[in-house]
């Protein structure tokens, strides 16, 4: 199978048990559903949802419904979307090439749509009852390490909201990237291991690797948002520096800033090594994240 | 020891967790923590946490540390109470008797706090490493659905929304009062009992008994917002009818909702029989939740 066609793939499986995760437009109330939904089924690419299942793959290239899982990883990540685009934060109006929650549901239900789907993602981990208890309770830890304030993915946005129109320097933006962006997406590879039942150094290899696909992803998007276009990455392109975001590009140019993201590539290509063939679509995740241009 | 000594002494342990759970205001990023702590530590009641405490002590008169499982639901109110106080929601300047959190940190910092005590809520269930698995992750379910949006605190908080300025029949109400307020009260009571390895029995006169003081305690609640005042209730008194907000009191007056209240206590305290002795406090409480002045 073809990367394009295994991304394809997994992004329906996930689609189809997000379907069924989230209540439908006629449960009461229907407007918060409606709301959840329009954010949560507006053609994401499912990066974080597809890592967990790739990762837990690698472990056990048998594993089977891990898509459940994986939804708790994109529920956050739209919740974070929502309350970013928020007007009191970055007020955006657009968003996977749509209007953002609050433009067509309001302030207020964008507000506890994103609260609803963060509280949803812990009840998805909490609901796999073919996980032993112990498992899930690590998962559970693992998401709300890498959604929380230290060195987590709040703690990221909050760092970077700080930063913008100041002069930071290398320290503060490795924060904000490896935080903001970072956390989850390495709490979504180790997520899928301990699904998998990973052992230790399988545990420390997947960790290293999300890790680095982790800051590859952030600087990869620093750099899409200075030659990215809005309509190829379905968000308002150039805000960072509209904004005076701190970024990679602001701080090191495009070109360093390509060969730092070149660099963590390398680096989690490298991480993967112990886990030998299983681990294939991870690696060409990782290389994609990188070569991807939206 | 009396009631209000009672009260006194588990409000101390509480906090006292509380102050260990919340990272500290020298944390980075210490803007999102001081923050938290500002609405944290403003001088609530802690009845959610209280219940969580006294519920575990009705199973298991001997428990212990019982009061870090029970921190998770104060995080939960008060994420709640944060994001209810935006302007967007029910635009309130004032808290527990002081400014309200966005009116000190601003709106950004205020969705971003509510965000974080949402996650930590999770991370301090999944921590409570004295407690099997199996357990944790009930206790996980629990706080998910009562903070949730069927027939939990975000349903109830929607359903509020959409009853403003509408004429709201009793089932609309009952729905309201049941999701908003009960549901989480319940699921502070129900999380005790598991946190206290509670047999079947227990575990359903404890949620009868939870069900019917989260119903007396938002009757009271829509009560007091009537006949209380700024001043002793540390929040605006007045605003469900400036707001046209569906409560008991408008729907059936003051002398009704009294009685319906009284009702659900004598409800609440019936089912505590099959516990008796060792649920002395939790009927107290109950007593204590119908007769309060704020």
């Amino acid at each position: 199978m073809t990367l394009d066609k295994y991304l394809e793939d997994r992004r329906g499986l996930i689609d189809a048990a997000l379907e069924k995760v989230v209540p439908s437009e006629r449960e009461y109330p229907e407007t918060i559903h409606r709301a959840m939904r329009h954010s949560l089924f507006g053609g994401g690419k499912r990066i974080r949802p597809i890592l967990t299942m790739a990762a837990a793959e690698a472990v056990e290239p048998r594993v089977n419904t891990v898509e459940r899982a994986a939804c708790a990883l994109e529920l956050v990540h739209t919740y974070s979307l929502i309350h970013d685009d928020l007007p009191a934060l970055d007020n955006d109006d657009f968003r996977r090439g749509r209007p953002t929650c609050h433009k067509v549901f309001g302030e207020a239900m964008a507000i506890l749509a994103g609260d609803a789907l963060l509280t949803l993602a812990f009840q998805v981990l909490s609901d796999l009852d073919d996980v032993p208890g112990e498992r899930r309770i690590r998962m559970v830890t693992e998401l709300a390490t890498g959604a929380g304030t230290v060195n987590g993915m709040i703690g990221g946005q909050v760092a970077d909201l700080e930063a913008e129109g100041k002069q930071v320097d290398a320290a503060h933006l490795d924060y904000i990237h490896r935080s903001k962006t970072g956390a989850l997406i390495r709490a979504s590879v180790r997520i899928g291991a301990i699904y998998a039942a990973a052992d230790r150094a399988q545990f420390e290899a997947l960790s290293k690797y999300g890790t680095h696909i982790g800051l590859a992803f952030q600087i990869v998007d620093d750099i899409l948002d200075v030659v990215g276009s809005t309509e190829t990455l379905g968000k308002t392109a150039g805000k960072d520096a509209a904004q005076q975001k701190a970024t990679f590009p602001a701080l090191y140019g495009l070109e360093a800033s390509r060969d730092q993201a070149n660099l963590h590539l390398a680096e989690a290509v490298e991480a993967l090594r112990p886990i030998g063939e299983p681990s294939v679509r991870l690696r060409e995740i990782a290389g994609r994240i990188v070569t991807r241009s939206a």
